[in-house]
C-alpha cells in the first residue's frame, strides 16, 4: 500500500491507497499556516499517521506540493502559500516514519495522475498543462515527471512575448502573465487604467481587485469587447506555447486542466489556430491531440501516490 | 565495436568504433544529392561497407541525419539537403546489413558527443544548443537524446516573440528568425530595405544576398550600430530561451555550439543578462552553467556512434 498526500495552503489531505490506487482511506486537517513551520508540519505528521493506522505494509509516501520544490531534492523553497522556507521536506517524513518518501510540484504530480488514471492513459510522453491562478506543467515520460535537476516543469514561467508585462514571479512576458487567471484580471485593469471601456467596472462596481477570470468570461458573454480580446490573447499565447513544446518535446498528447479553461472554445478556438500558425511543421500536430483533464479534486492525492508506485515499481 | 555515419548534404562520411569510440577507420564519399534518392543510398551503403570490412563483429550502424527524421521511427522527411522525401531510412540501412540500426537528428547526436566525449561530460541531463546556419538544438537524458515521439528537440523552432518576423520553415517568431546565421542576414536586409545606414552594404557592395553572419560581426567590429544591434538582439533571444528552457527542462548544463557562437563576448554578454532578466529565480541560472562545446567536425559520426552504444547498453 502507499500513502499519498496533498500538502495544500488550505487543507492537509492524506490518502491510503492500494497498488492500483484505489483509495482505501483518507483523513485532512486544515493547514492552519499561520501557525508557522514547526506547527504545520506536526499537523501533517499527524495526518499522515492517521492514515496509516495499523498498516504495516505501505511502502511509500509521496507528497504533492505546491509552489516552488526540488522534487529531486526533497526540498520546498520559500512558498506563496505554505509557511515554508528551505524545508527539507522528503528528510523530515522519511525520518518520521521510516519510510521511502517521494516528493513533487503539484502540477508535475496532477499530469501523472492523468497519465495514470485520466486523459492521458496509455501514452509514453505527455505534457500536462493547468492554467488556474497560475500556469502550472508536468512532462510525464514513461511514467514519471520529468523534472531535469529537479525544478523542471515550469511552462508558466517560459518567456512566450520578451516585451510582455511582469508574471507574478517577477520576470517579464512569461506566458502566466497572458494566460492565467491572475494573468488575465492584470491585463483587464492595467488595460481599464488605461483609459479603455468594459462591463467589467460596472460589474465589481468600480472595485479594480474583484476582477477575475471568471468575470471576464462572463463579461465576454455579454458582448464585452475587451474581455473577449483578453480571452482571445490568454488562448492564443497557450497555443504559441503549445506549438513551441510540440517542436521542443514531441509528445503524443497535451492535457489541459484547471478552472480557466472551464471557459471553453473562446479559449481552445484562438489556441488551436495558434498552434497550427506557430508550427514548424503539420506533422506536429496533425498527431497530437490536445484534450481536458478528466481528473477531479483528488488529483493531489493521487498523483502522490502514483509517484510512489513510479519509483518502487522499478 | 560500432559503424556511426553522417548523412551529410555534401559528404557521407563512416567511422568505425571501438567501445570506447576511439575511431578505428573512417571513410567517406561525395553526397552528390542531385543524383537522386536511390544514387545517395547505394553510396551511403558503399561508404559504410568500407569502414565494415571483414569485422563480424559490429554490433550496430548509427546514422546522423541532417534536417526532419523521426528518430523513433527511422524515417527521413522531405529534408532540404537530401533527395529523399518520407524515406524509412532505418529499416533500408537494416535490411542491406542485417544489423541492428538507430537513427538521430544531427544537432540530437552533437549533443550526444559533446554528452559523452565534450563538454557536457558527467551531468544526468544536458541541453544542447548549435547556432548556425540554423539552430538546432539536443536534449540529453541520462545518455540519449530526449526526442518524445521522435521529433523533438528542435528548440529553433519555438516560438520567441510571436509578433517576429517569418522564419525558414515559413511560421512567424521562432528562435531561429532572430539568432541563426541566417535570421541575422535576414533582419540585416530587411533593415537595409527599410532605409537603414550600414557598412554592410558597402562590404557586400550592394549585392545584399551576400551578407552573412560572419560579416555582421566584422562590421559590428568596425563600430557599424545596426550589426552590433542584430547581434545583441540575437544573444538576447537565445537568452530568453535558455531562461525558458531552464524553467522547464532544469538542465545540469547548456553547452553551445555552432560558427555563430564564434561571435564571442558581443553574443554571450546580451545571453546572460536576458537570461537573468526572464529567469523564474536565480536558482535556476546559479548553478546551471553554460559553456561552449569543445568537439569538431567529426561530432556527428562520434554522436552516431554514440547512439548505438546508448541503445546496445542496455
Amino acid at each position: 500500500m502507499i500513502v499519498g498526500v496533498d500538502v495544500g495552503g488550505t487543507l492537509l489531505r492524506a490518502g491510503l491507497f492500494d497498488y492500483d490506487l484505489n483509495m482505501l482511506r483518507r483523513a485532512q486537517k486544515e493547514t492552519g499556516r499561520e501557525d508557522g513551520e514547526q506547527a504545520v508540519l506536526q499537523r501533517l505528521y499527524s495526518v499522515i499517521r492517521e492514515v496509516l493506522a495499523d498498516d504495516a505494509d505501505v511502502q511509500g509516501i509521496g507528497l504533492a506540493v505546491p509552489g516552488p520544490v526540488n522534487a529531486i531534492e526533497g526540498i520546498i523553497y520559500k512558498a506563496p502559500n505554505l509557511p515554508f522556507d528551505n524545508v527539507p521536506i522528503r528528510d523530515l517524513v522519511e525520518e518520521q516514519f521510516n519510510l521511502p518518501v517521494y516528493v513533487g510540484n503539484d502540477a508535475d504530480l496532477a499530469g501523472l495522475a492523468e497519465y495514470t488514471h485520466g486523459a492521458g492513459r496509455g501514452v509514453d510522453v505527455m505534457v500536462y498543462l493547468t492554467v488556474s491562478t497560475g500556469v502550472g506543467g508536468g512532462i510525464i515520460v514513461n511514467g514519471k515527471p520529468f523534472v531535469g535537476a529537479g525544478l523542471g516543469g515550469e511552462v508558466g514561467h517560459m518567456v512566450i512575448d520578451p516585451n510582455g508585462p511582469l508574471c507574478g514571479c517577477g520576470a517579464p512576458g512569461h506566458l502566466e502573465s497572458f494566460s492565467s487567471g491572475t494573468g488575465m484580471a492584470n491585463i483587464a485593469r492595467r488595460r481599464i487604467q488605461g483609459g479603455e471601456k468594459t462591463l467589467l467596472v460596472e460589474m465589481v462596481d468600480g472595485d479594480l481587485d474583484l476582477i477575475t477570470a471568471k468575470l471576464i468570461n462572463e463579461a465576454a458573454q455579454h458582448g464585452d469587447t475587451l474581455s473577449s480580446e483578453i480571452i482571445f490573447d490568454a488562448g492564443w499565447k497557450l497555443g504559441a506555447m503549445i506549438a513551441s513544446l510540440m517542436a521542443l518535446l514531441n509528445p503524443r498528447k497535451f492535457v489541459l486542466g484547471g478552472g480557466v479553461t472551464k471557459i471553453g472554445e473562446p479559449l481552445f478556438s484562438p489556441m488551436r489556430e495558434a498552434v497550427k500558425h506557430y508550427a514548424l511543421h503539420p506533422r506536429y500536430y496533425e498527431n497530437t491531440p490536445i484534450v481536458q483533464a478528466e481528473l477531479g479534486g483528488n488529483v493531489g492525492l493521487v498523483g502522490a501516490a502514483a509517484l510512489v508506485k513510479a519509483f518502487i515499481a522499478e
